[in-house]
């Protein structure tokens, strides 16, 4: 993601790759919600800017298979992510529609405007930080997806047509530091961590689960929220001095750094590692 | 590509995939030409809009291969996709590096603007249709990298290191119509045909050839310039009172159409259809 220069305010332009294979299985996903979440997930980095967007391009890339129909995949992929512009309010402007020879190619890139852009560099030593919604449902839903499915469909939809939180915008105007924890909150802190130059103390406890994904799977829950990563929930930073929102929960502070860490629900620090997670076991 | 609302100037948008065995081949490009090209592909859209470049993202999707290496494909890709992108003045604002089961995958998305953005629906009969370059040079260098590589570096370079005509930026302002022709003279004058609800007649023996496509295939370099494509020079039309510009070359003109018909080389008229060239042979 990137600020140019712009006007009046600042222009951001991103783009977000999904591959089959690596991204998503259409086994445990419809073209539908594909197309859906092709725009959710590059949409979520201009929320993740305290953005709003203006236009998308979309590269589709699709091989000739038995599993299906190009046309139909082209209609319902389209349908899924048109639906999901009208409610950003953004613009899909074109883009590319090619032969594959092999896997489903999908690439998104938007451009959106922000007026007071939030990078992930403006964290401090003794801010909060704090998390939206329930880190790790999308990991559930998709270990939902691949097993039993007996869950509510509440997980699935989290990880298959997971929603950027622009109702979130209004709240995000005194974050000293902004990023969307797509690649998990582990990766993420370590991410705003490098770029402000601090670290940070997790206290795990106050991580807010999805009580789906603890009746799931108990053991792993936490396991999820830290390194499932694909949630589209935003991470931010604010001073102390500034209340933190409503509908973020603070799961900790930032440090001199430049260590992560984490206590664990037994009590216990330990170093928190960026890793994220393998869902198709590569 | 579209034409985005903002304060001074027009915002463009647009993006462009390149696909293993669908649009390129490693057995005849260097992955720092393809970074090149890659970059001059995209790059091309916001030129045929009269439109000057701000930024670019760059998708990559890689597979683990025996055929190449991957830190070494990545470095030379981004060499060469940098050495164009200083030499176009547009920023790399970053992108998305991801592992591909099988083919190469590159997605590259533009954004720049325009005092005075071109679209294709602007051509009137009685307007002139010009052209810039030699078109079919890009068709023939790939006819020549494929089999007896005995031409000058001329025409491969014309394929495999394209040029966006940034050079001719200064001279489009009075263009009725612009198109990059990307995919071939005969799409692009369709193109602007169907938009524009126009027609035209061209007269093959004005199309400028490439001395060395001629050399290398007499018979088949009309063929090339019509549906060859990858050229990315320019087409437009203009009002008679308006001169073409220099450095284009004019190749007939725009009538009530709706055919677009061709004069050729023996003097037969006939409809010259939009379809283009499959260089892989599938």
């Amino acid at each position: 993601t990137a600020v140019l220069s712009s006007s009046k305010s600042k222009l951001l332009f991103c783009s977000d790759m999904m591959i089959e294979s690596v991204h998503f299985n259409l086994e445990f996903i419809t073209p539908r919600e594909l197309g859906h979440k092709a725009l959710a997930v590059c949409f979520s980095d201009l929320v993740a800017m305290n953005g709003r967007g203006l236009a998308a391009t979309v590269s589709l890339a699709l091989p000739i298979r038995e599993d299906f129909s190009k046309e139909s995949f082209v209609e319902e992929f389209y349908e899924g992510l048109g639906a999901l512009a009208k409610q950003l309010e953004i613009d899909c402007v074109g883009g590319d529609l090619s032969f594959s020879p092999n896997s489903i190619f999908i690439d998104v890139a938007c451009v959106g405007e922000s007026s007071n852009p939030k990078l992930r560099s403006g964290a401090s030593p003794g801010d909060w930080v704090a998390v939206s919604g329930t880190p790790g449902a999308s990991a559930a839903g998709l270990y939902d997806l691949q097993r039993s499915q007996q869950t509510t469909l509440s997980l699935r939809q989290q990880h298959l047509t997971p929603l950027p939180r622009i109702d979130l915008l209004p709240v995000l105007t005194h974050a000293t530091a902004l990023i969307d924890i797509s690649d998990g909150l582990a990766s993420e802190l370590h991410h705003i961590a490098k770029a402000s130059k601090v670290g940070f103390e997790i206290d795990a406890a106050r991580i807010p689960l999805h009580p789906d994904a603890v009746k799931l799977a108990p053991e792993r829950a936490l396991d999820w929220a830290l390194h499932g990563g694909e949630d589209y929930e935003l991470l931010m930073t604010g001073a102390p001095e500034t209340p933190c929102p409503l509908r973020f929960t603070v799961i900790g502070r930032v440090t001199e750094g430049p260590e992560v860490v984490i206590t664990d629900l037994n009590g216990a620090k330990r170093l928190l590692e960026p890793r994220g997670y393998d869902h198709f076991g590569r």
